[in-house]
């Protein structure tokens, strides 16, 4: 099993094992680096503070707004193909950070997405919606300053798709997504719409808006940002601003996560001693023998129970930093890491299990007023 | 000159100079022949009886549900770009006498195309679109058996246009239409919707559909009898059947009127003294002195003032098959028959334009109601 210690020694506990990939979508991509930026930030959110957010596009304007306490923006949203996973609540914890920060929280259930991307019917989707509905509520999302809508039912979005088409060349479409049919690239001109829609006047017209990714979205923000500029005398678009995050690695030490392979992950709805299961028998960054490991030390920077610490589940960074010194020292072992994990983790898994059962109704409510506003439903 | 009697001899009246183009539409893209269905026809038009609507694509379902009296729906429209002209006449007349057959007409105002295919911006097509509106109300068509509506407020539309995004690859598109910009390719989708429309539960189901066209704009109905097999199960669509028109020559002699040639057409709301003059100097079938065409005939296939007569203004074959035999002949010359022509031209122009003025505030409240369907209007 090769380690990145072989090609670059880090030692910080909010690194990452795969930096050199980072560094080449910051050359490559126009990614900026975040950790600059870290000390202007007035409130810095657990992934910004731990480098989980590790780049941006254009932070800036978003940076001025916080400070200033001006009208800014967050959105995101979620396909809704499943239950909330720790992918999304990635996503669904920066919208709401930013939400707590000042901004107007927009968040889109990209049911269009999911139909033209991974082939769910809009009657599907619909099933799943309410459920992602409340899990963001249950996490502190605030619909009295936030927007939750559904993709196929957004008008704006829609009308928005269709004034970009003009400006999205064939070229630019392959050069960013590849040979795709129709449907994908329309959801893309649709995915624009939902970034710059919280930009119209129904909203109070242009401002800075921070789209909080995972570094595989980011073409989306590329799109966005090509088209927000071609647009811009038209709509006096701010172009969208990005916080680029990294992805977790699958607990079985696969790259990533994945649906295709169930030990990879759990969602927040899975029975705990599933969860715990999972965890128990998770890919490590420990030695073959106790004896080893006590004498050299555990590698943290490839190790997936530690990611589970360090991206979501231990509030406390320097608890992070004990686990992390104490692994690398031989002192921790990886079985008791473990149980300390499962402890943590079966902790927020099942106060958010509870949490989410109050606003069930609330989040069926707000998805048939979503569908309310549409003027008729083929999807 | 080159004519086409050196290649076949055309002795029809309502033959064509560039029949040997149409043979190959019959045989590359599987465009029908309609001369054999024309027996067939319950009460045919002046345009299938003089072989203008020259070919077909399965329209026999259509045939059927016209003499059985079912129902069956007509589809056209206009992109809202400029007045009514020759062009968008022919449709329009078709679209009434289909309707007058038993059709519901749907009549839809093409802002999306206009705006992805010519730029013209939604405020500008709006202020078309109720001129263009009234023209089809003083033609005879009736608002009470029809739908007329605009492209980009019709939401049902473009849901069809978003579920038949998946359906349409890549490849297909460039196929039939070759590398375009992301608008265009939407708007093709969008006309698709337009289509197959009348089709859904909305109005009253399945149902035979036939779309009037001039053979340029058959590669939309080949996109949408794709789409429509594909989506099939899902909403029982019937195929969509078109009847497919010949193009006018240019008043100039050139093949096609185009806008950008403002003496090889005119509109309906055009000053008669500049029809009339257009028409004067049009390009004929007339040999180059008088003692020759006396001697030789003239010859009406390549003659855009016999255009005219045949085509569209004089309503009596008999009288249209007078003119071809004199104008072969030599009895009839091109001077005397231009003001023959500018006689009828400018007797159904000035009729059409006091009629319209009749129509003018239904179609301005036809086209309120349409944008007060919309959600929003942020095109």
């Amino acid at each position: 099993m090769p380690t990145t210690d072989d090609k670059k020694t880090i030692i910080d506990p909010f690194g990452t094992t795969i930096i050199e990939d980072y560094d080449r979508l910051y050359e490559e991509f126009g990614i900026q680096p975040f950790r600059p930026l870290l000390s202007q930030v007035p409130n810095p959110s657990m992934y910004m503070r731990r480098n989980v957010v590790f780049g941006h596009r254009d932070l800036q304007p978003v940076l001025e707004a916080m400070k200033n306490h001006k009208d800014f923006a967050v959105m995101s949203g979620i396909k809704p193909t499943g239950e909330f996973h720790l992918g999304t609540l990635m996503t669904a914890q920066e919208v709401i950070y930013f939400q707590s920060q000042g901004a107007t929280a927009f968040y889109c259930i990209a049911d269009v997405e999911a139909y033209e991307d991974n082939r769910i019917p809009f009657e599907r989707s619909q099933k799943y919606a309410a459920g992602n509905i409340a899990d963001l509520l249950a996490l502190g999302f605030n619909p009295k300053k936030g927007y939750i809508y559904q993709q196929s039912k957004e008008r704006r979005v829609q009308d928005l798709a269709i004034i970009f088409g003009r400006g999205a060349t064939l070229a630019t479409m392959k050069a960013i997504y590849g040979e795709r049919h129709m449907g994908y690239y329309l959801s893309a001109l649709i995915q624009a719409g939902d970034i710059l829609m919280p930009q119209l006047k129904d909203f109070d017209g242009p401002k800075p808006t921070v789209v909080p990714v995972g570094v595989d979205q980011d073409p989306h923000l590329r799109l966005t940002r090509d088209l927000a500029s071609k647009f811009r005398r038209k709509y006096n678009f701010i172009l969208p601003s990005s916080t680029v995050h990294k992805i977790m690695k699958g607990l079985d030490g696969s790259p990533k996560m994945s649906k295709r392979n169930p030990t990879s992950y759990f969602t927040l709805h899975e029975e705990p001693e599933s969860i715990a299961n999972k965890i128990s028998n998770a890919f490590t960054g420990g030695k073959p023998t106790v004896a080893e490991q006590r004498k050299l030390g555990g590698n943290p920077d490839i190790c997936p129970v530690y990611e589970l610490d360090m991206y979501q589940f231990v509030e406390d960074d320097r608890k992070v930093i004990r686990v992390y010194q104490d692994c690398k020292s031989g002192k921790l072992l990886c079985g008791e890491h473990k149980n300390q994990t499962i402890e943590t983790v079966l902790k927020f898994i099942k106060n958010h299990q509870r949490e989410r059962r109050k606003f069930v109704d609330k989040a069926r409510k707000i998805l048939q007023e979503s569908v309310m506003q549409a003027h008729c439903s083929n999807l």
